[in-house]
């Protein structure tokens, strides 16, 4: 895309808009803090990428001290490979003779690569692509309570995990969960429960992988976990602060909008729309919030307009051509609609990054 | 995107998901029919860009008798202007020094270039920018109901056409409106008294532009209308279906998604998550219907998976590894998603075009 991507030094007030800019003041003391967290803990620390998908802050994110990375998929994986990563863990049933090939290359590769399996249909899968010259690690995905993937019993992980070690090409690498919110008791009981089956079947069980950025500060509350996951917490939105695990002085990233229409008293039209703040409400009722102006509300999204209800907003709002700060609702879907991300310190660009792994969905 | 993107050749079933597909022989009858109405309705026809984003459909939709394109902003129409297109129509208020800078240098190489203004703001900014030497043609926007953009009443749109008439670098072009859904006597009521007025001050009127999918076929019943833009009629979606505006055998998009897990008998998860759907409900409660499987419900996204309740499905589902088909709610935003969109006739892939204007949002 030819666009005229500002220089470091510009100030932010003469970006062109929509851009979302990370603050990267926040962005360091975010890493900082779940890392020294973790260390607390005695946890290791497994950031998921998908939040900022750009390799130098997945860098900035190992030099603190996380063990690997987290990615979902194969290309995602591929991409941060690329960039020298050496342990990686893909937290998706891989399928299909195109994607184990390329996990295949991918393995041949990387130092430490693993990923999850909840299904017998996986393992088999998985089994026939792998020998014993460049073994692949699986870890079992149990369901704790999120209700997405994941095998619903202990009985079922370690059934699997059998399956998995009689696999010549495969090793058992431990379990995996990606709880519901709050869920750290369920967690806990589905690990040891697992742990105590698997122990009575003489296997081992190195790695206990937990996850969610929700969770974060509560990953003390799952003793059995080696290890846990995180992504949205390297920038945090809307979301995170709603559910308590950050304030608003933690919010790295903001999407700035310049006002593009007044059409009538009670409204403004701002020039991102769901091609820049996508439309994830994630339980809220409206689009994100727009930094001084309470009670002005987004209430709907076209692909190019925010129409904003200034209705209950004493504040009087931007003129036309103005411009404002939102903090949107969840900030790892904002990331994959832009080429390049902006970066800045105290309102002056420090950088501008390619978002390595815009669109990886395969 | 290092991605295995499909020969031509290759069967469906083949490509890698997930992926938003293109019937071929769906979207030349889209086209063909939008054109034939208009045609017979005596309207121009100018085809919104938004949907597809590639310079070869729209080279279809021009080939078939469109006036021109229709973009949302100005990094869109350079991509099309680019490819060649000459008649371009920008409707959206272009505000500040550095759009201005490229909206100028635009208007120099594209024969037909217009854009639109619903206010003094915007009609300064550009006014400022361009010269008698090369002027700019601008329509004002009007509010004919929809309540995004757009003055608010006929006496107002004069006024702004005034202004726009008066500016030595700007030439009035007319009148633009995005009604509501079945705003059509709204648009008629609106366009006819800003006509009148504006023959009393003796300023003609050339284009009277409404717009959108919805209402494409009741065009008819806008007479002081001139042009009628739509984007969605290219593919349709779900949204298109319950709108009246076309039949499921008018779906030229669907989203090829593979059963990555069967947690429990009541849930399957697929590998389309809002990465490859959105998060559009677009006031549907779930995201997509899956073709064939009547019942089963996409009640949750997360990035790269979609969960399926099964609840009330009486067909079996498909099993793990196996593929389904998924009718999004709105297909433009899953365009914006993807590098590349696979077209196929009868099931076997045609071509993969680039997905050119992807990311537009300046």
């Amino acid at each position: 895309m030819n666009y005229p991507w500002p220089e470091p030094g510009t100030p932010l007030h003469q970006v062109a808009t929509p851009m979302p800019v990370i603050n990267e003041d926040r962005l360091s003391a975010n890493i900082a803090r779940a890392q020294a967290y973790c260390d607390k803990n005695g946890k290791h620390f497994r950031p998921h990428i998908k939040t900022h998908k750009i390799a130098s802050v997945a860098r900035q994110q190992v030099e603190a001290g996380a063990v690997g990375l987290n990615c979902q998929k194969v290309t995602e994986a591929e991409v941060f490979a690329d960039a020298g990563f050496d342990d990686i863990l893909i937290t998706y049933n891989i399928l299909g003779s195109v994607k184990l090939a390329r996990l295949k290359a991918l393995n041949a590769r990387v130092a430490k690569l693993a990923v999850v399996a909840d299904s017998d249909v996986t393992v088999a899968g998985l089994a026939a692509t792998f020998d014993t010259d460049r073994p692949l690690t699986v870890l079992v995905e149990c369901d704790s309570g999120a209700k997405r993937c994941g095998v619903q019993t202990p009985e079922a992980a370690v059934a699997l995990a059998e399956s998995i070690a009689a696999a010549p090409g495969l090793r058992f690498g431990g379990i995996m969960t990606y709880p519901a919110i709050g869920g750290a008791e369920q967690v806990e009981a589905f690990m040891t429960r697992t742990m105590a089956l698997l122990s009575e079947k003489g296997i081992e069980c190195p790695v206990r992988s937990s996850g969610g950025s929700p969770d974060l500060f509560a990953a003390h509350l799952v003793p059995s976990a080696t290890e846990h996951r995180a992504g949205t917490y390297v920038y945090n939105d809307r979301s995170m602060v709603r559910a308590g695990h950050c304030t608003a002085d933690d919010l790295a990233m903001h999407v700035l909008a310049t006002v593009v229409s007044r059409p009538a008293p009670d409204r403004a039209v701002l020039d991102c729309g769901s091609k820049a703040l996508t439309s994830d409400l994630l339980g809220f009722s409206d689009y994100g919030t727009i930094d001084g102006f309470d009670g002005a509300r987004i209430v709907s999204l076209s692909e190019e307009h925010a129409v904003v209800d200034l209705t209950d907003c004493a504040t009087p709002f931007r003129e036309i051509g103005e411009m404002v700060r939102i903090v949107p609702n969840h900030t790892c879907v904002v990331t994959n609609l832009f080429d390049r991300m902006v970066f800045h310190r105290d309102g002056v660009v420090t950088r501008v990054e390619k978002v390595d792994a815009r669109g990886t969905v395969w």
